[in-house]
């Protein structure tokens, strides 16, 4: 500990230390870049001036509407700018940020505002009527609904609460941001999605965030005037903290309501988009989109994806295209990304595709806000870099959660031993590259061997008919569990039971090969994950 | 505030609060580029790997000869590779480090030897003759010599003093760091040169240098791999914390032991600099080297410079030389630059050579690790941006000092009314870019008008005989105060005193221009700003 023998007159001051927060990054932008394009959508386009004012009239509007420090304000919209505006504003008055996944059903928000005593909810004309539903299930106080009406859209507003615009009119736009006095005050409260049971609520601190956005422009190496398109959805780990970040490299945010092929291409196109996030699915979206809907610029565009490894085939058929894509990998109680599959194109950038595409599917090394990600097998050993000796992944640093909202057991238990315990199941490869092999609970018990669904998928993938597909347990009298696939092919493809049970022979030992194989649509969670717990629950039922 | 209504189980816990440090990047570096080259000078070249062993050596060593947590490190070395490793190196073992500066007087490194306490010291062979006198005239108990033999350049040990490679051979390793438990613990302890009286000792905490390698790469613009220069000696703001913030983009550490024209562009040319910062003198000589010692490569190096406005005849000379300049601005107790002069090329890059060189001599805005850079007039009102309004620049940042060692009353004026004083006057242009108009005790009071020393020396560097100037008050019977110029002519120039007298007329107000004019060598402190103090001094002799 560097503490000198006389330390008198040296402790914390005003002037010395100040709470690291990323309200600090907007009221930089505002001061250094305020005529630079701030937040795009469509028509309306924000300087970081007129962006600070807006965010400015929010605080002052909640405030006055009797919202206090610690409050919760909801948020249930699609990557709209009111949605990256409240990112800023809520906290500007010392409240606390609720963004609800969009695609919830009205009991589990229903739930979600009971739970987090969300005060004020700021709703999307096309989602108020589930967020109705949800107020008439409620049991406690029911929030004040605000409507966001996005008229470009198509919507009119309901005409039964006050709409954001109005709401806005009311603020004052000078006025004198709540700044947090301790970084470890409460930021945003994210509700997890949940597979079984109530969404637990992982709640971020400022300095969290603050060092989020550090970390990852170090790593990802973004210098001045990126534009960031929002794909990952702003209730999805904040948009990965990408909103608090960009007005540090004074970016422009360019807002995407529904991701889609063409919409994305065209955005890229029409506003200059350098950079992006989504899942794997919307990389295949883009790989399969038909010649009409591709984009037509040629710069390189940067993808960062997450929630599964991106295929070979997909990178394949992306690449060509202008896209560089690097995996991530986090989770909502690591505020998003805290590894990433760092390319070294010193070492690896004469090698094949193969190769290539093979690395690129790690999940790779920390970013720099992170002090330790580890894979620890049982009693905490360090596993092997063998890319094979199997542990779970651990998380020690400055972008874990302070914890889950109302259930300290569940807190403890995640915090157990000093470490944030991922529940995912992961090999180091001979260059310390993690390589995610299941979640926990994704792992298929065949016969006593462990199956891992993500081996089982990443060469059904490569099949040339596949376009997405997910590896679940079917119980089976003789072996306890069995691979199940369920597959959705490419438009104008076929493919049998049969051709791919054979495929997967003659790439996977016996066991690992799937017993029975189902196709058609996968269902898939709001952030493009698929779900296996309905894939589970349909194979039960086969 | 932001505490919400239930905070029970979300407390800091290890798993997500870990003190900040820059000792965490060098962790991670050697985690993840071991094999990239870190640190270079001459034949000896270490990867991040070999880096991290050396430093874990030499922590080790340290503790082993005795040296607990909070003690003293002292150091007397130019920028030899030893030194920067004893940036990671000493902290690891819990000690502060204590670079001295290496053109101090015996006496004064005796004074500092004494009041930091310092238990050992890392020196140079040198300057052991400065060491050894310094240690005679101590009061107190006088620190264990270890010899930093640089024999590459020409120096052969002593045999008085154990060598440092000895010192490291006896260190393990695999020596496990000891991390800061609260990131306020003190890291480096740095004396100011003090113009006056005895030499301050500004405390840097763990977090400030954290955040300065966090802040300055992203405004700064650096991605991964650059190759930085040490021509700021590491005894000055730990040389702009630089060597704690390259580790974090995997870059590489070029030592220079002795700056010169030829030197520099040699290493440019042979170890591919990307980076460095000095002095505008060092401009200059670049400036002015003759052919035959210029730079063959053709990639643009990326300058930083500080402590006083590049001349627009400097930034003139360089530009076409393949160097881009920023001036930055900081202090000593604000861990070095916290100002920067962002070029927005969007709105000046098509402006011509005088606009743009003007601009470039600003000082202007934060980094984004300081929360307010200041400038206020009397009773703490914000100057006006109009260019003329004149106050004192104040700071409020995580980058600034915990205070000054054992003098807790320096600390109390130094901070009062929760600003960090700088003692430098400025001004802020229409864009709101602060101007620095002089140090307050360099300002000139002529017949009752304020004379900006800064601005009589801007018009005399236009003057093309003269490579060098600076300007202090000269008493004065009549006027109280008049300037008075001391000039270094270019190597075959001449002017007389009438000549730059008439020179300043015809471009100053008539108080403003010099009543005395003294060619000849400029005396000047280590990092090369001209001391003013002694011109002072001789100007009252005059």
């Amino acid at each position: 500990m560097g503490w000198m023998n006389n330390e008198t007159g040296l402790e914390r001051r005003t002037a010395n230390h100040v709470p690291l927060t990323p309200l600090s990054h907007l009221r930089r932008a505002a001061e250094l870049f305020g005529d630079r394009e701030a937040l795009i959508y469509g028509a309306f386009r924000l300087t970081y001036s007129e962006y600070h004012a807006r965010v400015s009239r929010l605080a002052s509007a909640l405030e006055n509407a009797g919202i206090s420090a610690g409050d919760v304000v909801a948020a249930l919209l699609p990557n709209i700018p009111a949605h990256a505006e409240a990112h800023f504003g809520v906290p500007a008055c010392g409240a606390v940020l609720n963004s609800i996944n969009t695609r919830l059903d009205a009991d589990t928000v229903a739930y979600i505002f009971d739970h987090g005593e969300a005060r004020i909810v700021l709703a999307d004309t096309s989602l108020l009527p589930v967020v109705e539903d949800a107020i008439a299930r409620m049991e406690g106080p029911s929030p004040r609904v605000i409507e966001v009406c996005d008229r470009d859209a198509g919507f009119t507003p309901t005409g039964r609460y006050q709409e954001y615009e109005a709401f806005l009119e009311g603020g004052d736009p000078e006025y004198s941001w709540v700044m947090p006095e301790d970084e470890w005050e409460s930021l945003t409260l994210n509700y997890t999605s949940g597979t079984t049971g109530r969404p637990k609520g992982v709640v971020y601190h400022h300095r969290g965030a603050y060092l989020m956005t550090m970390g990852t422009l170090v790593s990802w190496q973004m210098t001045r005037y990126p534009r960031y398109l929002t794909i990952v959805p702003m209730f999805h780990c904040n948009g990965w903290n990408h909103i608090w970040m960009l007005p540090l490299v004074a970016g422009a945010v360019v807002c995407c309501r529904q991701p889609s092929a063409s919409e994305v291409n065209r955005l890229i196109d029409e506003e200059g988009v350098t950079h992006f996030g989504g899942a794997p699915i919307l990389l295949n979206m883009l790989a399969n989109a038909p010649e009409e809907e591709r984009r037509t610029s040629q710069h390189i565009v940067q993808v960062f994806t997450a929630g599964a490894p991106p295929p070979a085939a997909t990178l394949a058929a992306v690449e060509p295209l202008g896209f560089n894509v690097m995996q991530v990998y986090g989770l909502t109680e690591t505020y998003g990304h805290v590894t990433e599959s760092l390319w070294r194109e010193d070492l690896w950038g004469a090698e094949d595709d193969e190769r290539r595409f093979r690395r690129k599917a790690r999940a790779g090394v920390r970013l720099p806000m992170m002090e330790e990600v580890e894979v620890l097998a049982e009693g905490g050993r360090a596993v092997e870099w063998d890319d094979t000796d199997t542990g779970e992944i651990m998380h020690r640093g400055n972008t874990v959660m302070k914890g889950y909202y109302k259930d300290p057991d569940a807190s403890e238990a995640a915090f157990a031993g000093g470490y944030f315990h991922s529940g995912d199941l992961a090999v180091r490869d001979a260059e310390g590259y993690i390589r995610i092999v299941d979640r926990a609970k994704d792992i298929i018990i065949s016969g006593g061997e462990n199956v891992s669904s993500v081996s089982v998928e990443d060469v059904i993938a490569r099949h040339h008919s596949v376009s997405l597909c997910a590896v679940v347990a079917k119980p089976d009298e003789k072996w306890g569990e069995v691979p199940c696939a369920f597959i959705e092919l490419k438009s104008g493809h076929n493919a049998t039971e049969a051709e791919i049970i054979g495929f997967c022979r003659t790439h996977l030992a016996g066991f690992m090969a799937p017993k029975k194989v189902v196709f058609g649509e996968l269902p898939k969670t709001a952030t493009g994950k698929i779900q296996k717990f309905e894939l589970r629950q349909a194979a039960k039922a086969l």
